[in-house]
């Protein structure tokens, strides 16, 4: 290795020992997902097999039957990936299908695929906010990274507003010049405290003064809604909203992101944005499988129903157990532990002598002194499955003579 | 519709109506590709099966047995999707296995998968050169736009050397500062013109000046080096270079994108690159796909060695016929037709007189005045495929009055 190599790597290696030094290294685990076994995984780190409850294959639609058999169809009829750009040969008919399927859904003119949500907020943002003059963005404070980071590449002027307040948007926005472009960019569901936004505040403060309103739907489309098309579907406001976001690769099972909006507007991010432009599409396969568990959710009331009813079992039977965990309106059940150190201990603690697997939610994705074990139940866990959990923790709390809910 | 929306969406539209008004508004084939019958694919506008001689799926791996049947299997061991980003449940035996491969491969201690090509560049220059204080990135003119948006939002300082300029290259790390932390950014082969970069020259520069080296392998990796570890492996220079970022969408004909490096700048980049952390993981039936892809083409010649035997093919018949194409030592053969129009209405004609679809490649992924016709030939094409496209395409340079090759 040459001098210069060395010194690189001694950078890079004081930044991670900076991280393991405060507990905030993250260690993955080597998992083996099962298909028909969910929520059920094999640990290869643990060599046993073990119960997930972090993660965000919500529904479990991952191992929906009618989503591996589209799979297992396309891969046989087209192959296993795009081979282009969607521009230069890599366009396939799922894509259009799927396209026009999340289009509907939303109750949109249009949407656009995307390899991941990331890129779709990144894209999006960045493309729009950069290219409309002086166009300003509000943002919600508690924004994704993916957002973050769209607004951050456009250099467009951002402002943040308290989250989910609307006195304090609806003062920003009052403060702006009339004719200057704005876009408000929000979440439904957050995903770390799973709190909900007042999307209809949020629309009816951007008819009054002029904003786009750009909400991401990642945490709540397949879930939320009579066909799954998220929280705006729920309460009626998909029309009001300018552009919707989501993924595929959650309650969707699959992998991917999308936005839904005008003809226009997808139009035009298609034909401007770089981190659409420039990258190989999503194999037709990936495209085939979100479109059947799309199908199937917008069919099926089940497993929203299922899922709703496991998150309120949860909820009661850690309430029973004095375990504090953070109230809110979704599926989310975030379990406060407040400290990196502790909240790894007690996740090691979880997986080695019960055999339950939540990876410690540490900085940076939540901030320092929040640390906590976020719980997604779902469908697929059964009843005794979520009582084994909550005596487990009760376990651990005792031990480590943690405070109980108040 | 509200006003507002009109407004948003009528700026929208007037963009849309500039790109029309130049030739540059991109209108997708709309693809059916068929497994078992590549090059073929059917071809939803036409109504028709049609030649595919612009696919990035270079070897049509896409296709191939091996891959077909990992994906398969992988589908109904672990499911569609991965259910979580790396840190959050997310992270599959198959990810560990093929970064595994991927290091071997590039003969590095690691590597680390993103969900595309694209995001690797974004995510891994973002990050290095945002973090390093006062980091100088020196990057090709040529380069692909996932790495320059990485640069620009990095926000260091960023000086671009003219494209394959060793010179200009040297002279610009000799006016720097000795202890700045310097990154040389630049691909093998250049997509666009098919050129390949001095890499020797470029390490020694690098090693003189203490720079880090990033290279683009994503159009040779699977192509070039007796294991398909690119033109670096070729030419016995893996070891040179800092990071070797590649793509598992093209030669591997899957989806994703990768680098590969030293330990301390793989694992530095998984724990801070936004782009990585915040995004749902890649599906483990597409790692174990890319996986038997890469293994079958380290061990394979036979396509390799047939792509290289399409291509002279194609040249030596382009010759023959007197169809200027650009002269470079790699699978990319550019014919050069320099307006956007004419380049459009030559592809439209050359697929619904003869079934031979080929994207034209207009601004803004070439600059304008240098559009083309860029044809990809692979080992699934036949000699008589290549004798049908080009007197097909001798025919139209009659007709329209095109300049011969001198
Ligand atoms: C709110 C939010 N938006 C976007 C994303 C990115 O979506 P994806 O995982 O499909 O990249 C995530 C999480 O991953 C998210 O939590
Ligand atoms: C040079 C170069 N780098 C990176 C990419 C992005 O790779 P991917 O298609 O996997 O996103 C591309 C093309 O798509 C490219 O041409």
């Amino acid at each position: 290795m040459t001098g210069a190599a060395t010194t690189y790597d001694d950078y890079f290696q004081r930044a991670l020992d900076g991280l393991k030094a405060d507990g905030s290294y993250r260690h993955f685990a080597e998992l083996e997902r099962q298909a028909g076994r969910f929520p059920k995984a094999y640990h290869h780190g643990m060599g046993r097999e073990v119960t997930v409850w972090c993660s965000n294959d919500y529904l479990g639609m991952g191992q929906h039957p009618s989503v591996l058999s589209a799979m297992h169809a396309s891969l046989d009829h087209s192959g296993a990936g795009a081979g282009g750009t969607r521009n230069i040969s890599g366009t396939n008919h799922e894509h259009v299908e799927l396209e026009r399927e999340l289009a509907d859904l939303h109750g949109k003119e249009a949407a656009l695929l995307f390899n991941s949500g990331y890129l779709s907020n990144w894209a999006t943002l960045g493309t729009i906010a950069a290219r409309m003059k002086d166009c300003v963005v509000l943002s919600d404070a508690a924004n994704h990274a993916s957002m973050i980071e769209g607004i951050r590449h456009s250099r467009a002027e951002k402002q943040i507003f308290r989250h989910n307040d609307v006195a304090d948007l609806e003062a920003r926005l009052k403060a702006l010049p009339r004719d200057v472009p704005k876009i408000i960019a929000f979440e439904s569901v957050y995903s770390m405290d799973g709190d909900i936004a007042p999307i209809e505040e949020i629309c009816d403060l951007a008819d009054r003064y002029g904003a786009m309103t750009y909400l991401d739907e990642v945490h709540a489309v397949g879930l939320y809604g009579h066909q799954g098309g998220g929280v705006a579907e729920q309460r009626g406001l998909s029309h009001r909203l300018s552009v919707i976001e989501g993924t595929l690769g959650k309650g969707f099972g699959v992998v991917g992101g999308y936005i839904a909006g005008s003809a226009a507007l997808c139009d035009f991010v298609r034909s401007f944005a770089s981190g659409f432009i420039f990258s190989t599409a999503l194999p037709p396969m990936i495209a085939a499988g979100a479109l059947a568990s799309i199908r199937h959710l917008r069919g099926s009331q089940d497993e929203r129903e299922r899922h709703q009813a496991r998150v309120a079992y949860l909820r009661a039977a850690l309430d029973r157990a004095g375990i504090p965990h953070m109230d809110n309106p979704s599926h989310i059940v975030p379990v406060m532990v407040g400290d990196a150190t502790r909240c790894r201990a007690l996740s090691d603690l979880l997986l080695s002598r019960f055999g339950h697997y939540i990876q410690p939610i540490n900085y940076p994705t939540v901030a320092r002194g929040t640390e906590r074990l976020r719980i997604t139940p779902g469908p697929l866990h059964s009843t005794a499955d979520i009582d084994d959990l909550v005596a487990a923790l009760a376990a651990l709390w005792q031990e480590q003579g943690m405070a109980a809910a108040a």
